[in-house]
């Protein structure tokens, strides 16, 4: 089988005139789905940039397609601008 | 199978002193492998950047690692520089 | 003839507040138009960038002026940012 | 026919130990295969960008493939570095 | 006389939210004053760039001074983005 | 303790005319040093970019100034280009 | 204790139309809790850029994870971009 | 004294939908402030960027402390973006 | 008469093992020339870009053609990298 | 008395063929005028730049002409790429 892991840069931009419940049920929504994400393996690792709202992970998907379903399945997915790399594997890791 | 898409844009930098005879062999051994990762389904489409020493093209792998061997495959690659993108299925072509 | 292929970068930018069936008709009429344009053939091949509102074609037009006319033929068009490459016949595929 | 407009931008990095005859020799070629390619209408207009080694012209072909032929027959092809942008008819020039 | 010429590039960016028959009556004068422009001779040339809302020319004005005059007579200049390069003769075109 | 983690790119870029056993003994020593860092824990993961001689890695230091001294420990580090971004825990990894 | 620095760069973009009075208690708040951090030494140094409504400073913190804490514990940093990189010991402030 | 010159470069962007009479009172506004700076010396030179709500000019303060106050006491200040450079006495100008 | 004024921003790279003494009189023709260039008034002013070899002017010219002629006439020519911009009048300084 | 302060970013470039005590004679002379730039408060903080051959400093001099004199000091400065930025006091390390 042949997953592959994928390099995603991903920053939240809201509106700012977006209502606080709104922000606090949509920062639920996505806690939520970015644990399932973590669960089931999609997502292997994920680090914050600091200061901002924005983040970097380790994603694990068949194909790029699975891929963009897997991201676009984030609630706040239309609010995102999102960079991708394939990444490969590298032989150092072999004897590790 | 989830063999994937890859946009790959590779141009091709020989130092200025490289000897004529060297950049001849180089380019036959060049095409020769072009031709067979053509004939293998791992080059799908190919096209030059008009006025330069430069391609696009449209590759297919299983993955990341092994586009890197193909690509790593040419003759030419130690002077190239190569930027992929991982390309996903677009819903238009399901109809197509 | 002359047609050439033209590699078409567009991702689409619709206005935070925009109504939901206005976004929904806007999506319907995009993907019909999109079908025709595949159908004619003015759209060989297209691959969603993963994780994007963004796509990436291989586009073919007699002319700038005509790509013009396809491009802008889109429902979307007045939401969208378009990069267009003229990309030119490669010596590989003479003899795939 | 569909010939169509490019506008392409040149510069010539010429490596610095080029000796000075080479250099005298591959400007005066450069010069008659310009004003050739001028004859033939293949350049339209050309223009200097002050103080640099590089040019910007309107040139013309009939496809990518025919403007990328018609580049790489400069004989300072080798040491420049091309930009080409395919421009389409503008609808104010209709009336002119 | 020392008239020069100018490559400016301009991109229009209206907001989403003007009213259709402002933005009718904007094209119009757009058209007019562009036709002026080039039945004076300020614009000598004119290109769309496929796909966008943009164009590129070639200006002739006594300075920069004039030409700045000349573009921010423009209608939708307000809602332009403008990039000017100097260009200088091309003794290329001496012979032509 | 408060270990950290940064996200760091290399690409490396050898003269070409450095001679081939020099190169195999840089790459040798390369390959130990890397699986040293590895087995310490320094690298945690680490992927090469496809079709690139480049990688990104995870590595873990407890300062800057440590994370310097690991990687210009590296044979091939007067021939590489860095990046290095500071990344932070992401609250997603609290759970998992 | 290896506490580290970071080179932190902060430019603040506020919506043109924020009621002057929010403007104004918002300036406050961001200047009192500035100036915490200046007392705990979280923020060491701290210069305007002129012309513009941005700083950058020297910041102090055990990890990344504790500056994102830091920043992100300022009044404005909603409406902040923000731009991190780590910093290292230099071996000319040893003997200093 | 130690006063030195600095090359500022500003460009205005005014929201689309700000008043009229706001717009004109603060051009107004802009035009007296501006005079003034060049009659107490803090701006020596000014010029339009041909096309654009932008300028470019030399600009004398004793800091950029002090040149920070100059450019913010400007009327358009709070829709500026403002871009400076700290410029050295050239030996060119000892002989003039 | 239209005299124009530009903004000229030039560096020069010299390489690395250009001999001393070339070095040295090619110094003093640029500063030969250079004093030329400020005593007709082709330079009204000059400033060098602290730590770098490099310098902004402001230059005099009827036109980019003319511009080129006076730029390239500077015996470090071939070394430059040169970025040229047309500045145009600014209405503040008609009362000045 | 107005010193300034300056942001200064220093990487530096030795050519891969200078010979090895060449390269320790100018590291040991680098050295010694950084430690005088310190000792006399011309550089108040310096830092590397993790994994690079490169530094961030904090400058101080009365003006950029200063600032240059002092830059162009260091013995690497023929190999190194500066880029400086002016700096302004800032109102919270007024209470510091």
């Amino acid at each position: 089988m042949s997953t592959g892991e994928y390099l995603v840069r991903i920053s939240v931009h809201l509106p700012a005139d977006m209502a606080a419940n709104q922000r606090a049920a949509l920062a639920d929504a996505e806690r939520r789905r970015g644990s399932e994400l973590i669960a089931v393996g999609a997502i292997t690792r994920i680090w914050r940039l600091p200061g901002r709202s924005a983040n970097v992970g380790i994603w694990r998907a068949d194909s790029a397609t699975e891929l963009h379903q897997l991201i676009s399945s984030l609630p706040l997915h239309p609010w995102m601008i999102v960079d991708v790399e394939a990444i490969a594997f590298h032989p150092l890791e072999a004897a590790a």
